[in-house]
């Protein structure tokens, strides 16, 4: 029998962003190495896809804005890329292209897998750098230490990288992907399957954020950005686009309290468009929304409301 | 520009079933007149169905169970018709039929409308009678009355006709039928007309309702039944699946607690079944989840709660 489960595609361009291009401690070395360097790298992140929010939310709580820019590809895409529809004269002001694609082919003419993003282009060359999300954002705050504010947050906090790790796997298969996982299930058994293992997840986050306010303790890591970004997505389009419907996010108490505070911290809820998150998917996921009509609700005011934690 | 808005068929075959086949006081009389009798209908009622939901409360809460039979196609059908795929061998036990249509078909052999249910057939002819909703519950209390139980409550109290019909009207244009416009409109601009249509009638009821345990005062009446079948489908079906989503029924205070109580009555909660609800509209309707996939949630245990009114 087929098995009818969504399965991402995981293979990236790899190439990592070092100081003095340097060989990385942690990931992938399979591609090239790159120095760092402030104003070569342009950070091409759409504010409705929640991979890329990861980045946009990383670089503002480092203070990178100067040394990296950044441009924001529209909510919605063909089924070749993301585009700059909603720039003047619909090009990204830097690089000049109308499609996300046009960097991607510069650096591989007969690159054939999805157009995604996060993506790092090179500005002088305009061609891609990577995409591979998870290193993107564990080499701002591991390879531009000489550029990070000296307020920021340790996203990484020395000692905590192992059990660090393990949270983040376990968000990342079943809470970031395990969404999709439901979204995109091809039979009504692999949905449920998938249904019962994002909630499994949900349930071990509700009690585990009971007792402390962040996921690794008292301060900000890497391990929130990377949940805050499906959370907050859950409401306004998992709940019902991706049928996740046991609960919406605001009645898990803890959970929901959680994600409101990290929305009202500085760097994360400016990040967050709810009109294009729901446009991009409700108007891309035609085999899931034929008619890509954009449900108008739920208010996201609610996301302004006290908190209590802290 | 054509209008993108969703239009229901509201020509319904207009017979109906009255004491002595009288003339009735209200309503149409542009078909035939049938005379009350104890075992000669059946009534033809799927759980699914909020139309049809109405006649099976009515008939319970007035004890017509012994004098009306009940027949109960499944939750899903083919667009020619019902089907009593849930009944042995795939019949209905009395009528004998696999498809409601041919009750259509045994009395006008070229019917070309949609076969509806509720439905009130013949059952020594099999011959449809009626399917006109609003006048079916309508006439098992105004026609009906030697059948009726002695405790029965009174569902159309004297002197409160002419304001029970205005709010029954607004409850049908606005409710019952507003989350088909949404859920049903043909653009954007058509859905958005539509839910702001329904949430300022959901707005009008959570006010109303503050002030009095039932709609038209201390007692349930026929429009409490009326706005009932809609309000316990939406959290399960219409906020989801017809972009019904400001907020779940279970987030409006007073609207929920109402729904509750009634649901809690004796009458009401053994009508529903909520699974049947689900598979029928995330079945059938596959201009809008053509995936067929069933939502899991939300857990229909909420319904039991404490409702605190009363």
């Amino acid at each position: 029998m087929a098995d009818k489960s969504f399965r991402r595609d995981m293979n990236y361009v790899p190439d990592r962003i070092t100081k003095d291009a340097r060989t990385p401690e942690h990931g992938p070395v399979d591609g090239e190495l790159w120095p760092v360097e402030p104003g070569r790298y342009r950070l091409i992140a759409a504010p409705a896809c929640p991979w890329a929010n990861r980045s946009v939310i990383v670089r503002k709580l480092l203070g990178l804005e100067d040394v990296i820019s950044l441009g924001q590809p529209g909510p919605t895409h063909d089924e070749r890329s993301w585009t700059f529809d909603l720039d003047p004269g619909g090009r990204d002001p830097v690089l000049g292209i109308e499609r996300l694609q046009e960097a991607y082919f510069r650096r591989f003419p007969d690159y054939r897998r999805g157009i995604t993003v996060p993506a790092i282009v090179e500005v002088s060359s305009g061609k891609l750098v990577t995409n591979d999300f998870p290193w993107i954002t564990h080499d701002f705050w591991h390879e531009w230490t000489d550029y990070i504010k000296p307020d920021a947050p340790d996203l990484w906090p020395a000692g905590l990288r192992e059990e660090m790790d393990a949270v983040m796997e376990r968000i990342f298969t079943e809470i970031n992907n395990g969404v999709y996982r439901c979204g995109f299930a091809g039979s009504q058994e692999a949905y449920e399957e998938a249904y019962d293992r994002l909630w499994t997840s949900l349930d071990w986050l509700e009690e585990r954020l009971a007792g402390r306010r962040y996921l690794m303790g008292d301060t900000i890591t890497e391990a929130d950005i990377r949940l805050f970004t499906t959370l907050v997505r859950f409401d306004a389009v998992y709940h019902g686009h991706f049928k996740c419907n046991r609960q919406k996010l605001s009645e898990m108490p803890v959970l929901w309290a959680y994600a409101r505070d990290l929305y009202q911290t500085p760097g994360f809820g400016e990040t967050i468009d709810f009109e294009q998150i729901k446009t991009h998917y409700y108007v891309v996921h035609t085999s899931i929304n034929p008619t890509q009509i954009v449900p108008k609700g739920p208010d996201p005011d609610a996301w302004r409301t006290p908190h209590g934690r802290g």
